[in-house]
Parts: C-alpha cells; structure tokens; sequence
C-alpha cells in the first residue's frame, strides 16, 4: 500500500478560522480527513504534515520520503522564494505535485513565481482543497503507471 | 445535465502521432474518448473542439458557452500570447480551468508566463492526459457548489 | 464621395450583450447605424467590418484599402501583439485612427502598450462610443485638408 | 451653461512660432478661438490657461475646477513626469481628457508613457489642433449624459 | 488594558554589543525597558519577542496576536524576503506599524524594498530606539480613535 | 527655543475637503495647529509653508534653512521625481524627516520609490497626520541628543 | 525528387505593389517562379504557399511537410510573436530555413527578436530574394548529406 | 557682438556658500565675473539668469533666445528629468552646450542619464567652473565656423 | 590554537547518499574528518555544523564566532536569498570564507548570485570537497599574517 | 574581376580541430579552399585573413577594404561586444554579410544579440561552411545589381 | 614643462578621409597639429598615439604615464566596453580627461555607456576637434591649479 | 611531470606597482616564484603569461594548452566581457580554474559577473596571490583524480 507525504508550509494552519471570505470555512484538519477517506478508497495512505518552519519542512522531507510514494506540497507563501525547499524535493526520487488553493496567478506578481514548479511533476492551483484530492489521485494513478510499465 | 466544452488550441491536433517520446502515445480522440466515458459517469457531457486558428477557438466560445456550464481549455501556444482568446474567456460567465500535458514551468522560460491564467478558475499542468480528466471532475465539483449554495 | 473603412478586431461583436456594465449597453451594430448616420451628414460613408480572426482582418485590409479614404480601427485585444495587422496598416497609403472604447492606460499594465500606436495617424481611447464618431469626424477634416493642400 | 478648463503645459505657449514644420503654423490663440467659436455653438464656455510652471497649472486646477464641468489638457512635456499634476488632476471630480497634437507613441520612447492617462477620462493624440476641438465635442456629450442618467 | 506585540526578527538581539558605531550602544532590552515605562505611561503594556527564526515569528504572531491590539514588528532581513511572515501579518486584524533602526533608503538597494510595507499600517525608519516608541504611540493613538469611531 | 520648518508639498492644501474618504477630514491648517500646540509643550516653535511650485519651496528651503533646527517635509508627489528638492534638502546641515500621510507602499507601484528618502534622517509613513506629530517629537529628541552630545 | 515547402505570412502577398521603395519591385510570385526555376536545375521541386492567417499556415505545414524534405519560411511579423507557428515547425522532423527579405536586426528593435529562430536549422536575412534561392540551395545540400552520412 | 545665454537650474545659486568641500568655494557670481571676463576677451557678452523655477527657465529661454547665439547650461537637478526644459531648449534655433560642475558620471547612478544631453550640441562635466568657460570659448568658435562656412 | 567554524546549511546533510552522480560519494562526516586532519596538521581545530534551519545557523554564529578565528561556510541555497545569513556574518569580526562544492555559475541562472559573497573575505567554487581544505588553509595563513602584521 | 575579403574571428583557426562533434571536422583552411573554387567559377577572387585580435580584424578592413567589393565575416564571439569592429565594417563603403556557422539563436541567450548585425547587408547563420558560399554567391549578386543599376 | 599623451582608440586613424559628412574633413594627424600648437602657446608638450588594439593601448599607457601630468584620451569604440582600458586608467595618478567628437548621448542608445567616464576627471562630448583642445587647457589649468594648492 | 599554464590578463604587470593599497605589494614576478616553489614541492611545473592583449591570451592558449594539464587564469578586466578568451578556454580539454585576487562580487556591480565562470572547472576569489597557490594545488589534485579514476 502506498503512502504519500502532504506537507503545508507557513500559516496554512490557520485555514479556516482566518479570514474565510477568501479561503473559505474548511480548516486544514477536515482537509486531511478528506484526503485519509479518498486515500483509503485508492487504496492508499496519506501522512500529513504543517509547519511554518522551513527547515521543519526540510526535516521532515528528508526523513520520510524514503518510505514514501509521492508528494503533495502546498508551499505557502515559501512557494516564492525557498530554493533550500526546492532543493530538498528535487534530492527525492518520488514525484510531488505543487497545489495552491487560490489561483496565484490571479493574485500580487510576486505570486506568480513558483521557486517549486520546475522540480515538480505537475501543478495544481486555484481549485480549493479539491486540489489536494485531484493531487493524490493524480499520484496514485502515476504511481500506478510506472508500476506497470516496470512490469 | 450539465455540459462542458473541451477545447484545445494549435497543434494538439497531432497528439500521439509526433513527438511521442515526449508527449506519449495517446492522440487527442482517445483523450476526448476517456473524457466522454468520465462525463457520463459523473452526469455530464463534453463538446470537443480543436482548431489551430485563434480566431475559429473564440468563434466556438462565443457560440457555445451559453449552453454550457463549464470551460476545459489547453490553449497550447496560445498560452502566452493570445489576449483575444484571454478576453473571449474573461467575458463568459462560466468557470474556465486551464489544462497543459507538460510542466510548462520545466521548460523554455517563454512558456513560464500564461496571459488565460489570471482570468481562469485554475490551472492544472504537467499531469498528461490525466489532468483533462482532473480539470472535468473539478469542475463539476464547482457547479455541484455553486447550486447547492443558490439553494 | 470619400468611403471609410470600420473595422473591429476579436470579441467586439458580444458588445452591448456581454459585461455591460463595463462596456455600456450599445451593440456593435447600434454604433455601426450612429456612424452611418454621420457618414451621411458629412457627406461621406462608411464599411463596416468585424472579425475575431486576425488573418481575416489583414484580408479585409487589402482587399478594400485602395478604395478607401481612411481606416477608422478598434483592433481589440490585438492591439497589444498583432505585428502582422500592424504591418498590414502601415503599408497601405491611407490614414489610420486607432480607437479604444475604455481607457486602456487605467486597465492591465498589458494592456498600456500598442503595437498599432506607431503607425497610426492618432488614437482615440476612453471615450466609449464617441470615439468612432470622433475619428470619422477627424477623417473628414484630415482628407478635406490634405485635398486644399494638394490644390 | 457649461464652463470647460483648457490646460496647455510647457512650451505649447511658442505653437505657431516655433518648429511648424513639426507642430504646423496654427498658434495656441487660434487654437483657443476655434475652441471658443465651437463651445459656442454648443452652447458652452471655454476658460483657456497656458504656462511653463506646473506649480501654476495646479494652482489653477485648484482654483476653478470647482465652477467647471470637464478639463481638457494638454499638458505637454509635464504628460511623462508632473504626478503632482496627475494628483491635481485625480483630486477633482470633473472629467479630463487628455489631448496631444502630435502621435507621442511614434516619437521618442520616453513619450510613449503618459503619468496622467490613467487618471483621465479619455486620450486623443496626433489629430493636431483638432484634438482639442474633438475633446470639447466629447465633454459636451459626456456632460450630457451624466445629465440625462441622473434624471 | 490595551496589549501590543514587539517582535524583532534576526540578529536584533545582538544590538549594543556588535557594530555598536553603525547602531549605537543600547542592547534590545534597554529599548524593552523605554518601551515598558512608556507603555505604563500610556496606560498599555507591551509583550517582546526577538527570534533569528522566520517560522518562530510567525508561530508567535498566530500564538498572541488573538490577546492584542497591535503589532510593532522590526523584521530585520527578514524585511526584504520573507513573504511567509508578511501573510502571517496580513491575516491578522490588528493594525501594523513596521519599524527600521536605521534608514534602509539609505543602504544597499536590496534593502530599500521591503515585502512586509504594503500589509502594514505604517512605517517608521531611521529614527533609531526612537522609532519604537513612535510607533508605540501611534499604536495607541490609532486604538483609540477606533474606539471613539465606533461609539 | 529650536524652530523647526514644516514643508507641504503639491496638492496637499487641499487636505480635508478634497478626497476625504481617503485622506480624512482634518484640514492642513489644523494640522498646523497641532504642530504648533505639541511644538509649544516641548518648548519649540515650526513655521509652516505648503506650495504647489517645486521651485518655491526649494526657495524657501534655501533662504529659512540657517535659522531652523530641523525640517518636517510631506513632499507629495514631487518625492517620486524632484531631484532639485533632494539637493536642496541634502545641502543643508539640519535633519529632515519625511512624512507620509498614506502609506505609499500601498499605493501605486511608481509610489513606492522617493528619491528624497535617502537623504533624509528618517522616514514616517501610513499614519495620518500623527506623522506629522511624531517627526517633531523625533527632531526635538534628535536636536537634544547632539546637544548633550556636544557638551 | 526532393519537394520543398516555401511557406510565407502575412502581407507577403502584397510583395511588389505596395512600399517597392523598401521591398522592390519582384512580387511574391515572381520570387516563386525564380524558386520554380532553380529547383529544376537543382533537381527538385518546390511547393508554395502564402496566408495572412496563422492557423492556415500551421494547418498546411501539419498536411504538407510528412511528403516534404525541408522547409523555407518567412513568415512575416508572425517571426516575432508565434509560438503556434514555431511549435508547429518544430514537431516536424524535416530541417526549416527562415527567410527575411529585409535586415530586421537593422529596424525597429521588436524586429530583432524570432521566436522561430531557434527552431530552424538556420537563418538568412537581409539578401532580399536572393535569400529564398540561397535557402532553396542550402537545403538541396543539407538533405544529400544527409543521405550519404546514412550510406 | 555675440551674447550668449548662461543658465543655471536649481540649487546652484547656493554655490561657494553650501558643501565647499564638494563643489569648491567659487560662488556663481564670481564664476559669472569670470566669464564676463573671457567674453569681453572672445568679443562676446554673456546674459547670466539663475532659477530653482523649471518654469522660469523656460520661461528666460523662450524670451531671450531669439537674440542670443548661443546658450550654455548647467541645468542642475532637473538635468535628470525636465523633459519640459528639454523641449524648451530643443525648439530653440541656436546650439546649446550642457556644462555640470562635477562629473555625474562617478556619481549616483540617476545622475548618469540626462535628458538634456541628446539635444545638446556637446556636454562638457566633471572640470568645475572651467567648464563654463571651455563652453564659451567652444560657442564663440562654433559660431564663427558657421558664419565663415555661410559666406 | 585557532578553532574555525566549518558551517553547512540545508541540505547538504545528505551529501553521497542523495545525487551521488553530482555531488559524488563523499558523506559530510567525511569532509568533517578529512578538515579535522588537515586542520590538526596546520596546528588548528575545526568545529563543523549543519542545519535545514536558517534561524539555527545565525543562533550558532552568534554563540560561537567569538571564541573562533575564522568560518568556512557552505550555506547551500541559503546563499542566494538568506540576507538575515548575511546580516549576521557581517556582523562578526572574523574572516568568511564560502565554499561551493559545484560550480554555482554554470548552473541554474537563479544559482549565479550569491547575497553572502560581498560581505566574505572570499569564495570557492567548483572544486568538490577539496574546497573546504583550500579554505581552511587560506583562513590558517590570513590569521597568521594578520598576527605577524600586528607585531 | 571582383575581389571580396573573407575575415574569420577569434579561435575559428582552431575549425576542424577542436570540438568536431559541434563543429564538424572541416578546417578553416579547407573552407579557403571551397570559397577559392566557387569564386574562380564566379569570375572572382577572395582574399582570407583570420585572426584573434580585434585591433589586427580592423587594420586588415582599414587596409584592404579600398581594393575590395564587399567582405564576409564571421565575427566568431566578436559578434557580441566588438563595436569597435562594427564601426570598422560601418565606415567602409562595401558590403558585408555576416556568417556564423552555427545557430547562434539556438545556443546561450548572449549569442542572440550581434553588433555587427545592424550594419551588415544580410545574415546567414546555422548552415555549417555552406554559409560562406552562400554569402559568396549573395556578394556577387549584389554587386553585379549595383552594376546594371548604375547603368 | 608638462607632457600630455593624447591617446585615440579603434578607428580614429581614418579620420577625415572616412564619412567626413558625420565627422567632417579634419585628419587625425591635423588634430595632432592643432594640439602641438597649443601646447606650445600654453608651455607643454603633448605626446600622440593611436591604436585599433586595445592591449597597445593599454600598453601605451603603462609605459608613459609615469613622465606625463595628464591624458586626453577618445577611445572610439571601447569607449562602451573595454574594462581593460578602465583599469589601466584608473591605476595611474594622473588625471584622465575623456574626448568624444560626436554627441554620444545623441546617437544609438549602446553609446549613450561610457565605462571610462566613472573613472574620468570629466568628459568632453559633441564639440568635434575643438574638444581635444578644450582638454589640453583645461588639464593644464588643473595641473597649475594643483601646483599652487600644494604651495 | 605536469605542466600548468598560469595566464594574466590586462594590467595585471602592475601589480605591486600601483595601488599596493588596494592589491598589496607583491609583484606578478613574485607570485610567480612562489608558484614555482610550490609546483616543484608538488612536482610539477608552471609556465606563466601575462600580456595586456586578449588576442594574445587565446594565441598562447592555442599554442600551450595542448601539452599542459590544467590552466590558472586571472583574466583581470577581461573576465568581465571577453567571450572569446571564453569560447578558447573552452574549446581545450584541460581544466580551467579562475583566479581573483579579490573578492569582485564586493565592488561594482559591473564586476560581480564573470563570463569565464560558467565554462570553469572552478572558481577562487578574494584571497589575494593565496588564490593561485590553492588554484595549483587544487589542479594537482583533480589530474591525479583523474589518473587515479582512469587506471
């Protein structure tokens, strides 16, 4: 059974409780509790993990993409500006997909520069939290091709 | 029942058949095959529509959007040059997500920038033909949204 | 009797049924009659054109510029990138009003620069329908003006 | 009965005199007249001011905006620089529209951006002195309108 | 009682001790102690926090700024990058004022801009330990104009 | 007793009846007069000038300069441009604080640079006419400061 | 026989009736006829064709270039803008040579720049017709090369 | 007898008395004497006319240029951004050189454009007073060349 | 005996176990132990530290530069937009030296600036781990001639 | 007879030698050869000259242009910063065409730009040695052009 | 008595007898002439060189500046690039004095750069031969005035 | 025994000379003596070059590299522009470090770009003649890599 990391970078923790005329009311523990149920569905498990830290991002990259499949990242605002998190995804050999909930395209210029988006494996931006279950389908469905290619 | 516009922009018309290495095996018509199959599963429809004529595209949204709920576009180059198609887009008033098979932010720097972006509901790239079906089950997640929030 | 040629570049034709509230309720059509209209008055007509195809455009250009007195233009959104149209206004003999029915210099910062601009004769922009009124009326004196010179 | 200010910036003072080659042999006097034979018959007044000093053309914006209904200006070399002027100018809640004899965008680069445009109701540039008389025409309309909506 | 944070972002706790001829002699806490008395005076109190790390600020901030009524925030180099600390800022609904020692206009260019200036209320640079307090009274003064507006 | 200049650049007697949704209703002569009161309780006096003219205040700079201790400056929108008054400014021995009614990192991009800022003392933005307030209580701590210096 | 496709864009048509003080007097299909001519001696042939619409000119190099050994292109203002145009070229596998009748390093500056240039196998400009014929020519060496390196 | 016109933009009437550690202890008068001095000397006067006034001086210019042969100018601060002075000094018949005390090109960078200089006939910097001098004596010998190629 | 910090930043805890085909077999304990050889043979001592976190690298500056000679530092990709980094090199006394194992200025265009570069004694680049030997020695013989200086 | 200079920059001595997988294995001296051959066919003559001195390229112009009709050159990296070398070529009054053997718009961005391009007659780039003979052949044309037309 | 070298870069040797409409019929060698004389008249010598090389320039320099109190140099071309000539510039004592004969600012925008200017006493521009002469007295004004300080 | 060129560029024959300041007192010649010591220790030779002419360099790289095994080069002011000393450093098989003596990303910004970079094995600056002593060691070190790597 495949697991996948879903990481959240700075202040994705406050989603839902701050200003939720833009993010909405879903706070980031239902959207993990999304994820697990459609993970379970495929057949699949999510680890979820937020930090405002860097380096706790890096960390935690570092110490568990070995048993991992693939990864989801929303970057947060580090999206922008932190190769060190660049770097860390591009040393793993598993795929990770970048999502943002808004369309930062749509948003300040100094948004529309993902630091991440060259090392990842696609992108998925403006679609709300279903970006991260459109993410992990996405995955699975990409683990599952190189898996029988393998064959 | 809610229906879908797929369009697709210069040169995806030889989809499969050149370049393979790159974009794979799979021509456009077996994309739409697969986009039919999932639509009906979801409840939907889907009309597809490729031209390599910038004006024939905004042609067919001017004459269909008013029928449809929803707008799948991978506009191929047009991506970054062609503010005509931008306006055709912004002036319709169903949701439009913007779908590329390669991670356009992988490539020549020219690709990085997309002029439909801002004015799109989102953007899925660098996930193959795997991200059409991503942008339709998006989108009927959104219009899902939207009615039962008129309620 | 001088003739004028109207033409109005992609997504013109929706005017007056989509956005109204930006671009007023007036379809292209009722500007159309306003200029005939004045066309009679000042003793002149005019030859109406639209088309979201820029190739069609340059067609149309060439193929009724040597009957014509002067061009009144509204490219659209191709103002911002359409060399080949630019190209095709410079080489005929005729004068050239660009117009623009919003004030493009308060809109996207894209959309501040034109490349129809440097071979125009002038530019009218912000006026909304008054500004194709305004540039038959300039025609008419810069054509009457350059007849008592040549006598 | 409408009272409209006519604004002339640095150097439009020496226009007749100096370089027709370039700007014709018509003098910012004859200008005026015409602008007040056609308010005339359109049943308004023009106030017409010219100088080399910006701080003098704010202070006279300051001064009579009040008892006017529109601005034409012309603002000459001050149209690239004066944000002082632009701030005058957007502190005032009549409408301005913003004339240049010459085509700025087919002269030197730095001419190409006008400080003033986006804060201006409209632009018309390289129609010569016919620029002010079709600005005037416009105003009235404007004027009117505004009149006949508020009924 | 109004409360407001004072943040100081990296190396600010090394003030007095190093390079004391660029900033002066006077340690982080001495400017603690002033900002203490004064507060008292002003009927206040005011909580420090100084941290070398991005994510620790932003914790912090998502942590206190609930209990506050006002943020004093010197972000060091944080100023000119972390754009993660300026959301932290944003989504926060007490007012801002962002505070330099020294005038950053002053420096080197990377240090003229800053990521956090356009979500702040205010800024104060150049005025040293001075600074602290001025935004501390403008603080209070700005809490209690709301105050007086609201009633 | 210090005398300290305060210096209004264009637009800004208008302060209070022009714009005041953005810019408030307190006039620029009520704000003088709070100038002159706190100037009072801490023992100094200001003398107020505001022009629209670039020139004049460069003028009265130069001719009031000797006799002051200190200078308060709104520039208005000559901080984005006049050189001149930069030089003026940075000729003379005394400190300058530059005010900011609104805060121009905010605002409009070609707001966000002041050529005036780097050779001022230090710099006070976004807070209204406390700016004001607060750069005469910095300069009179600042004047204090080299006296006790001195001795 | 080899078969080459000698494509040009838009205005090309009207090569030797309008501005020949710039482009000379040789029309489009005289230029054709010299092609013709040179083909014969060169044992080959050369197929033609001209459109002011970008989707034709891709339609025909996706119909065309399968029975093709190589391509000889101006393509007008498009050089500058079509990524369309370019994207189609280069998903062919036959070698493509850009042709410019005039110097466009030596006009205006947006005529330096080819966004089809580093997808040709090489670029002649500024020989005026004598530059389709030198394409012709370098083709015809290019393609028997070709064959007797795969000997 | 030649006249020559020797102007001086802002801030320079401060010469000798403000930073003579910079710009010497000359004042402008007696660089004035001076060259009254070398005119007398060359045949010629010179008209010497000082402003902090971008209107006064054009104001000077346009009313004593007609009987002038020649103008020299160190325009000061407004070298870097007075298109109007430019304008001015353009439409004027008779050469203009542009003299600066110190050599702007080792100064800050915004001093290392003039918008003077490209309608100048020469620009002479960085060599003090002499400048003004070497400028005379360069007019005197221009317009001798031109009256002896004239006859 | 000099001790000398051997500082590394994110990342580059995984040397020789992630990427080996680009930054070789060599672990980071191995670099360690080969800089604690040399350094014993030069009469020296290193202390060697790595973190993901940035705030982690500046607290140890702080806590150990007093009691060392010199820092070697690989700060990863900390190096091209840490300025708190910077900030808090700058601020100690003693020489930096930085160290990249690959050459950063034949990589991504991102990867060419470094922020800590102008404020080291020094850089190497490109030359694997030997690098960090070469800096230890030239930190060993800088400190030495400064002693000898000193004398 | 007609006798054209052939000038070859920097390192193209090394052609045959050095890089042949880029390159090809032809030598310089080889292509004299075929330029020889191809312009006793053409009833001219062609004199060679490389060198990997500026200075040596401009005296051989200054030298040798008088006596010859037109000159081919491959600047090799010359092409990106030589001015001085474009002045050489602009001041003679012969033609030039600019050779480079490979697609200099294919390769690192500051191989895009030529100084020499804005004064050359035409450009032939990215067809190996062919280039050369092409270029041959063009000059020849040119001049034989020139010829009848002076007739 | 004072020697003076008067140093001239690439393609000033063909002064006067190359395009004498853009810098008229003086050689060189007449300049030379010109200068003798009034070295003569003012108690100096000069010394004369020219060079298409940049190295023997360089050279040049190094070898005589040593017995000389000043340069004028016009160094053609490498005016725009050559750092080379900068450095060997700036390493020498004595004042640099910059000549141009044409206007640079006046002509294309690549020689509106000098990278010799910064490290010039100052610069001469647009007074064609006379400027050589200007230089020649203005270094000896500042050498005498040197002289006298150092009393 | 290997061989290791040591190549100068311009101005670097001064060294010791002038500005020892700035570059300290140590002569080319003596940094040469201490190359040869250490290469003797390391056993191997330097052979080493300086000319102040670029074309200079590439002959004697062209002619020496072919029985060396590595190159040191400063190429002083050359670093910053010469693509030519680029493309022949280039095109040889031998590795290539550069070499500063100081730190040139902490002076003019013109200076913290090296076109010589990308195409080095490495890269050493700001450690004054240490810099070619651990550039030599260095170069040891990776030809018996190499050696060692080959058997």
């Amino acid at each position: 059974m495949h697991t996948f990391l879903v990481l959240n970078g700075p202040n994705l923790n406050t989603l839902g409780t701050r200003e939720p005329s833009i993010y909405g009311n879903i706070t980031l523990e239902q959207i993990y509790e999304k994820l697990r149920q459609q993970a379970a569905e495929l057949g699949a498990t999510v680890q979820c993990f937020q930090s405002n830290h860097e380096g706790a991002l890096i960390d935690y990259i570092q110490q568990h993409s070995e048993s991992a499949s693939g990864i989801i990242i929303n970057p947060g605002a580090l999206t922008h500006y932190s190769i060190a998190l660049r770097d860390a995804l591009a040393s793993v050999k598993i795929p990770t997909i970048e999502v943002h909930l808004s369309n930062i395209y749509a948003r300040e210029s100094f948004r529309h520069h993902s630091v991440i988006a060259p090392i990842s494996r696609g992108q998925i931006a403006g679609l709300g939290w279903h970006g991260y279950l459109l993410a992990l389908r996405a995955l699975v469905d990409l683990v599952q091709e190189q898996v029988s290619q393998a064959r």
